[in-house]
């Protein structure tokens, strides 16, 4: 069956780019991508497969049933895009003023819809069942999966798959890794509420910007001392919002951060320290705090066997176009891909997306772009995969 | 001549408060005082005085000349207002949403009007001249007085006085202090510049808000370990600008700051040491940074003798609503009446305005008020003074 | 009886110098003067004086009796040294190693002997009594005074002076100021407590040295933000003793600190923010401490009725060697004469004692010296105003 | 040859033992082994091998020499011991008050000297040579290594082995680790300079203790904020001493501080930071800074060949008192043995050591103490790895 799908994804490779820069042409931001889910269901019309929509969200799940008994395989692409002015130039940029697909999720929906269409086309050849998840809102928490995994999305799902595109990876490479390869996250946002006044007598109020930022040389001492120096954690302070009158005491600082772990350990202790902290500055400085914490994605776990099938397969695949499969390090970023994860053994990889002129913008710059021979290649990686997976009789 | 003028200001009392309230529920902003300035220069309509307008804002000087030799004292009244919601539920509360009257200026203009008014009818019971200085814009820097000085309402003056009602000292008290009495005041505005980046790289940016939250907790040394602990200075940095997303490091933060100092080589000092205090930042962060430093008000000096002669004279004129003269501490906050004093020798004092329930709200809070009493106690307060300066033949 | 006295002075100058020298020579710690104090006894044998000394301390009161009723008034002179290595090259230069008169005391108590000696040869010119307080251990809390006192030196006594010389103040000037004159001090020690460990392993200790870190860079704060800008106040902390190896993280660490105010109430706050923030650094690092915090020397507070007295006795005095007599700034520096304030009204002033080149080193340097023709001065200042106090029929 | 090595050992066990306790009795500082040295040299007295010891230091090398062709494999064992206090209570407890073999090179050279012997008595069935290397000097820098490789202990080595005894790790237990397994370390010394004066004004002053405690803050960022957050790396300041008079502002305080890193580029990086971070503070406060920065062991890189030799050997070894050969976690320590590392390529492994009772203490600390069956269990896998690599014609 592996290289009928080649062959088939080999003829349909300019349809995939062309869904791409439709895609990017039309972004749309988390949790409101309406067009995009209707395109990604006017796709699928008429075709041999079973199409669930979702009331409470924008996913799109697309079964498509050999007919024969086996596993149910679900392979993931993400469809949301990010309030990003896009500043590449490109003939087919973003129509909509300061959205943009800045981190790829474009070339992951147009690589998985002539994916599943050839799957589709294919499916005497295989066993069992495959689920393909159009998930909306990756990039904003509490992110798209956690909704379709209450939706049941998972329900006799045995595993699952996604792949996402990497521009600073070398365009021909797949990349995998097992165990935690993508960071948690946790989100906080504390108010600090001192007194307001006048500028030439602070005695008279409490400085709540002077608060804030001994909170802010603080909480370096949890990475700092806190942490297992063979741990993974950050804590980012991304928004003080403490604007005002140059003469007049601030009586209150907003402070969002942002968190990162490598462990549920690291996420809870920083969790703990900075709230031992913030207890610290409120003796210190006589000021009262409102937190509000939230952990959102969790650490992303590859299975460790799963991630051996895939790498292996891969590796024995002989795709033309790839150059290489390689164990890669963790990355740094957070994915509800995660959520997954946690319910049943999955598998994220990357595949290799660098310019080819060499030079790379990284995802979330507002001129950010892939070589889109990556999506060929991404098709045919996922392809060979579920291929390899879901093996029937046929072959 | 004083006996008559206390006599005609009795007379006139309910018309100094109907202006202070018309004045009250029409307020405007600093160097925008246009209707305020129009409703000053129609008062003096067909009254025997000179009035003389600028082009170069909406101050208005009244000279009223005895005809006779001798000295020229200035007397000041400023006439704006402040960008404040009032809450004091007054019949007579602000009309202009959001801008009021809340540090007495009102006040200050009405006690004026009337008292020139009474001067003019009284001119030839004295020597020398008068010049009433109704002044726009001290709330805020550069102020009004630099440019009516720049534009030569001090040509000729010998002195000036003035005087400001204040809400938490008693009514019926009339106050003075020689020397420095109000605060010399600088801001700056410095923008810290670092590298943006995503929250789970840090080592690929450059974070502001670190590098500026550090710089908060540094500078707090200027005061407590850098200045003569005799002294008085104070630095508020009354807005920390780094809004931005939690788990975007932010490239650059604005800070402005507010400087108060009792001497000049105080003002000097925490230039200086702020200025050296973001070179360290720099230094230690590798950030950049572009500060914008003014001095604007500078210490109000009393010139002692002017000073000795006001409180003498006030303590002899025994005006039958005064309870006490009495001499004062000195205010922290900044006048820019201080720029007149620059120039000649000047007197600014006090005169009590708490109202009459003993509750009393600080200048430029919302529910700011004064004891109207207070008006007549101005008026005839300074109105003595300037008789018995410019005490002629006719006494 | 003033000529009488000032020529006796006069005459005896050399003495007053050669004693200077002696107890120069042989100066002796706080709370162990005890050769020092047998050289006062000494001085007074066969005196007409009553001579008292205590057991509880190295104290000397010499009680000078006219015989005639009147008002009791106490003069006071110290006599200790502090832990300085002399290096003034002087010839009389201290033969006690390590030990040195570095603050004058050697001074007020050579004028005070003589002065006492003069003062018993006239006593029949005056009416009441002269009690001369030798104070030793003013350098080191809680300092001779307070012992002196409960031992019942100020019983019966109306009123009490003292003088400081001051290198830095010119010879021929004598010095007043009524109110707060020297600031009060506290002392306080704290020890922060962590736990050790290995340094490559910060998560598995506590360290006691970033803790007490952020401790002193939270107090700046008292100063800066929570004092009246208008008020006197510092914190130092003068020791910081964190010695360890360098590659073991430190489990504690003990600092010292030194507390100036110019009022009791900020006395008061100071301590009680210092116990806050030790409490926030307690709740934000989860280390503890233990705070030994007391208060020793008062405020130095002049009375203000005797400081006219003694300011106007002086100007009227016309010293042939007095150049000036000026009100002055209030000095930074505690003393205990302080706890004689508290109790009966005193005064406490200044006779300058610049060296004759000009140039001069501040008190407690190695180098600090003083122009002996101060000590002359001191006397008769001292003696002029102790003549008019009690002033009998003699005159 | 294997199998007679490990009878030839069992059989030598309770030697091992007794030398191990003698040792433990008689610990010496590092740099001051000269009974240790002694103890060492006689063992191998009459015993067929080449012994060397140098002019340098208290190195001693034994070359076992099969008289047949082949590689040169150099096995190490240190011998220093600590500055601390034994409190264990161990009836062989030290008898060199104060010092203390608590990090298990007692151990180390017991097997190792047992060890010897016995590949001496087998000489005859391997090939190649043998080169025991016994350091002193491994607990302080610049270590014992540096000096022994300077005397050319590597001349024609091919590869090095050593092992560690670990107390926190479970007896029976041997574990390794590929790639970079215990941190470098480089050691700072920086003096701050401010400028003395009286606790009442510090603005006369310049406080280096202030000054230092800014600077302790401010190095947290560099863990938290410059390192890659996949990096590993520490800064411990481990002495902060700044010891003084409560009162008196503070000149200068000296730290001493330690850095950790598991990569050259982290450790070059640390060491950038720091020097910024010193100027920055310079800038800021007006101070002076010396600074003696000295990197000193490097990052411990075990060869991945040599390392995958020795786990197979091991696993393949069926050691009787193993219970598991397991890949472990890197160490945060750093190890002198590091230096053999970047000269040759280079293997170090662990063996468990952890008490029966189950109840341990860290290395460094005075009741550290290990299981004594360790010992043979470390003499039977370096034999079992010297035999594998130097197996001759006689298997």
């Amino acid at each position: 069956m592996k290289e009928e799908l080649f062959k088939r994804l080999d003829d349909k490779k300019d349809r995939i780019v062309s869904i791409r820069r439709h895609l990017h042409e039309h972004p749309e931001l988390s949790f409101h991508e309406a067009n995009t889910k209707q395109y990604i269901v006017d796709f699928y019309r008429d075709k041999d497969c079973d199409v669930q929509t979702f009331t409470g969200g924008n996913g799109v799940v697309v079964t498509i049933d050999s007919g024969k008994p086996g596993k149910t395989l679900a392979i993931r692409a993400d469809f949301d895009a990010l309030p990003i002015k896009e500043e590449t130039g490109l003939p087919f940029a973003s129509q909509n003023e300061g959205v943009m697909h800045a981190c790829g999720h474009d070339g992951h929906t147009a690589y998985m819809l002539i994916l599943a269409e050839t799957l589709i086309e294919l499916k005497n050849q295989f066993t069992g069942k495959i689920k393909v998840l159009h998930q909306p809102a990756e990039e904003v928490p509490p992110g798209g999966a956690l909704q379709m995994i209450k939706d049941g999305v998972l329900d006799g799902v045995d595993n699952v798959l996604g792949i996402h595109v990497m521009s600073p990876m070398e365009t021909g490479g797949v990349f995998y890794r097992e165990g935690a390869i993508q960071t948690g996250r946790s989100y906080f946002n504390v108010t600090i509420q001192g007194k307001g006044g006048h500028g030439s007598s602070p005695h008279m109020a409490n400085d709540a910007i002077v608060a804030a930022s001994y909170f802010v040389t603080a909480i370096q001492t949890v990475i700092s001392r806190r942490l297992d120096p063979f741990s993974v954690g950050t804590i980012t302070i991304g928004s003080f919002d403490g604007k005002g009158q140059f003469n007049v005491i601030k009586d209150h600082v907003t402070l969002e951060g942002d968190v990162r772990a490598m462990t549920e350990e690291t996420r809870k202790l920083i969790q703990t320290e900075i709230t031992r902290i913030l207890d610290g500055i409120k003796a210190m400085f006589g000021v009262t705090y409102e937190l509000d914490y939230q952990n959102d994605y969790p650490v992303l776990m590859n299975d460790e066997k799963l991630t051996d099938f895939v790498s292996q397969t891969l590796k024995d695949a002989n795709i033309e176009e790839v150059t290489e499969v390689t164990r890669c390090e963790p990355q740094p970023p957070s994915e509800d891909f995660a959520y997954y994860a946690e319910k049943v053994p999955s598998c994220f990889f990357y595949v290799g997306a660098k310019p080819a002129n060499g030079v790379f913008y990284p995802h979330h710059h507002p001129k950010f772009d892939i070589n889109e021979d990556c999506l060929l290649i991404a098709a045919k990686s996922m392809g060979a995969v579920v291929s390899e997976y879901l093996k029937g009789s046929a072959n």
